[in-house]
């Protein structure tokens, strides 16, 4: 059988600490229970009383039920000349529902020396204290060992020392942190064995890293190899700086390259889906490139790696993208032909008859040829199908349309868009304001089919991007903009190209709501948090 | 002394792999120039004619002058069947002026099965053949043998064979692709040590690693470790799926954590300008939680950790950011510093006085928490430095303007602006027609200015980029537009910052003519390709 890894994430804690993180304490409920459906082991919430937003949140964490995980509560080694059982931090730990406490503590004399200044054996105290009281109160003690590779490379003595304090006071497990990403895969991974070596027959060792050096989840490999068997992380890798270690990474990593036994394949299964629940929680964009979930991860772009994937997967993919819950996704560009368009006329069940779908790849390489980049826009990729297939309908006519854009004196600036179209033999005319010409134009369109098409309501543009081609042009320059819109269940991305940013704008716009109309629409779905948030 | 590894940089070639990725001939010179400037040794142009604008990028590469860096050519292997003299992709790379060719050829068995179904022995021809012809051209010879380790595992005989049949034709470097970026640190280590072991007293080993597992650093690392000498990888890790090894965290790595000779430390200090001046040429938001140049990179939260870094920064830090040419501070541009003003105002000639410098470092700060971004921007920066001096005068009053885009019945678009504006007293009224909105806008405002100013007529609008900031407020964003003008001899950027897209075009435009109306204008050169394309 397989070895097991401990995972233990620490998004709702170490995670909220980088830079623009938020969540209240119902979202954080909902991170618990997306990790809990994952398989992790423990999670750490944070620590149950530095504000009242945490304390919410243990309340509410104290009521729920998990499948699996267990809630960890994190908190610091007593304060010095203090006994643990006075020290109100830890008796706050100790009251806690959580059956698990980390304790984070020192054990980098220079810190010792330079930052907190507190006497060398005073320390050993506070952590064997610790540890002893929490043990005493009935809690399974993790003891987080900050800073533990510097602490090795300066002095191991004394950083052994810690881990064997925090050991014979009952911790059920040493996790060593490079709390600032400095060290290498080799050092990281020579250090826990000497641990292991010392102390593994009595207590388990985990790993805490960072990505400072790129090198976050490498480092956490290493120390499993060499013996570590519980991982911190975080999902996506939030985290102050670099981030911390890539949970779904590592997690990916140990279980489909290591062998390790981690989650159930059903579980992994969830990986993708539950990284994009996250960042949509926190709101985050997901980063496209991210290994085994990002939208690009599995993407395919020239000729021979479409045709050598489809001959046998191995030759251009590292890992079947079906166990992690990815898609395959083969690029729309001019570099792939009929099959790919074949195929996804299949998907969204249009009939393209014999010789629809090279005349789709036909028109394909030639609007990508003008500057469109389709791979970018399923959306208007499904209309051409759509077109060809004979299906579509346009939701309008368009008799025409008029932006308005003036900056008077004083220095304000107005905009307004007029649009004057046909829906169903009715000819509309209506004029809206908005904050930009895009925005204009997309409320006077909205309002004037809004009667005809009420379901266009629940449709919102939650993207806008403009690129120029042929940038040294100056303004004369090609622009392209892509719209990513969504229905609060799928979303799905269009595409505009012209001299003219507002053409090129429209197009994308109209594309946005057509293909949100379309029949049996299959657009790749993104599961959305609901947007159900208790005011806090 | 320490021993050297070469850096190999694919940004050109592979980076474009990316999604989304596009640069002009022009301003993949200027890569290549920030590279070279960078202290990179190779730089990988693409193949010289795979389209009409790889062959220009070829053509103005060959004009060019670098410090440091040769250009290298990519192609592939001859073709099955055929005399390398006789193929005309070889004949190519042969003819063009690129001192270094790099051909990348198959290793793995199973890719000669079930992919290009070519004969493994005359694969081993196609290896020698290629290299040996390239060599009796002149060229030094770089071997990419693609999928290199997935290769080893399956069948490492033939692997070595086919780096065998390069070594012997005249190849100075093989280097090891891990195409796929399927294999872990220690397996890439061992093979690497393998081929140094086996090929290594008459030939260099190099590695290219990508970054599917989030190991394309530590791979690369791996490698260099058991003897490769040469890494190649993007700026940033651009590149396909989840990127290549990235450059940047590699140079920093091999540098200032192994200990090995790459660049000077006058150009590791470029690291992060030259990362975010590359990121903002292919249009791609810098990644804040980049290992050693993103903006978090170095930023401290608690109060903690910042007594702790002033007492010692050893305690927080893992390098001095300084090394890197990074700041320790959160999201404050260089030139926030009235230190930076100060320089800049000099470098100019204007006067700040005592406390100007601290007044436009104040400014910078609060325009850049507006989301400007004036590191892009030194026409404008050179603006607020003036207007502090007082030896700025406006070159016209706006009284107002107005731009109308309407697209009229039958489907044209039509675009005017007019303009009303005072310059010495008198009062101009006029209107133009562009194909697009910012265009009309600076066709009739230099119409109306054009008699005061002549030297205008000179100045042109060279490159134009908008970024959407808060991308996910759809069309309400904030939009930022850059714009790059030049009068031949010197260029200089703008910028504008607006809820509405023309509005801060128009702010950007105003600058951008302003700015090269000034006295002892002293812009920021940038090396710039001559416009002298040849038609294709």
């Amino acid at each position: 059988m397989a070895e097991q890894v401990t995972l233990y994430d620490t998004t709702l804690r170490d995670g909220m600490q980088g830079e623009g993180m938020s969540l209240s304490a119902q979202e954080k409920v909902r991170v618990a229970h997306a990790l809990d459906e994952l398989g992790i082991d423990l999670i750490e919430a944070g620590f149950p009383a530095s504000n009242p937003k945490e304390a919410a949140l243990f309340e509410l964490l104290a009521g729920e039920r998990f499948e699996h995980a267990a809630i960890a509560a994190f908190g610091m080694t007593r304060r010095r000349e203090v006994a643990a059982a006075d020290d109100p931090a830890l008796q706050v730990l100790a009251e806690c529902f959580a059956p698990v406490c980390t304790i984070v503590g020192k054990t980098w004399s220079l810190h010792l020396e330079k930052v907190t200044r507190v006497d060398p054996e005073e320390n050993l105290a506070m952590i064997a204290d610790s540890v002893a009281f929490l043990r005493g109160e009935g809690k399974r003690v993790i003891y987080d060992a900050e800073h533990f590779f510097d602490a090795w490379a300066d002095d191991p003595d004394y950083a052994l020392r810690c881990l064997r304090a925090a050991a014979d006071a009952g911790a059920e497990n040493l996790t060593l942190c490079d709390t600032n990403g400095a060290t290498l895969p080799p050092a990281v991974g020579a250090a826990t064995a000497a641990v292991v070596a010392d102390l593994g027959d009595r207590v388990a060792v985990g790993i805490h890293t960072h990505d400072d050096a790129g090198l976050g989840v490498a480092t956490a490999l290493a120390a499993v190899t060499q013996g570590a068997r519980l991982v911190q992380g975080t999902v996506n890798g939030y985290g102050e700086r670099c981030g911390n270690a890539n949970l779904m990474t590592v997690l990916a990593n140990l279980q489909l390259k290591l062998g390790y036994d981690c989650v159930a394949p059903e579980q992994l299964g969830r990986l993708t889906e539950t990284a994009h629940l996250i960042d949509e929680l926190c709101n985050v964009s997901p980063n496209p490139n991210q290994p085994y979930v990002g939208a690009n991860a599995f993407a395919h772009k020239g000729g021979m790696h479409v045709a050598g994937v489809n001959t046998d997967a191995r030759t251009f993919e590292h890992i079947d993208p079906a166990v992690v819950g990815a898609d395959r996704r083969l690029l729309i560009s001019e570099l792939s032909g009929k099959g790919t368009v074949a195929a996804r006329a299949r998907e969204i069940g249009a009939d393209l008859g014999p010789d629809g779908a090279a005349r789709v790849a036909e028109r394909v390489k030639d609007l990508e040829h003008r500057g469109y980049h389709l791979e970018a826009a399923d959306g208007s990729f499904d209309l051409l199908i759509r077109k060809e297939a004979g299906d579509y309908e346009a939701l309008f006519g368009l008799e025409s349309w008029r932006v308005i854009v003036e900056k008077v004196e004083g220095g304000a600036v107005r905009t307004e868009a007029t649009i004057k179209i046909w829906v169903d033999g009715e000819r509309y005319i209506r004029t809206a304001e908005g904050n930009g010409p895009v925005n204009a134009l997309d409320r006077a369109l909205r309002d004037a089919i809004r009667q005809r098409h009420p379901h266009l309501s629940e449709i919102e543009l939650v993207n806008y991007k403009v690129r120029i081609l042929d940038e040294d042009k100056g303004t004369g320059a090609v622009t392209r903009v892509l719209l990513d819109a969504s229905d609060g269940t799928d979303s799905w991305g269009t595409i505009g190209v012209s001299e003219n940013i507002i053409e090129a704008s429209w197009e994308a716009l109209v594309d946005s709501l057509e293909a949100g109309m379309l029949p049996g629409r299959l657009h790749h779905r993104r599961r959305r948090a609901e947007r159900e948030v208790a005011p806090s």
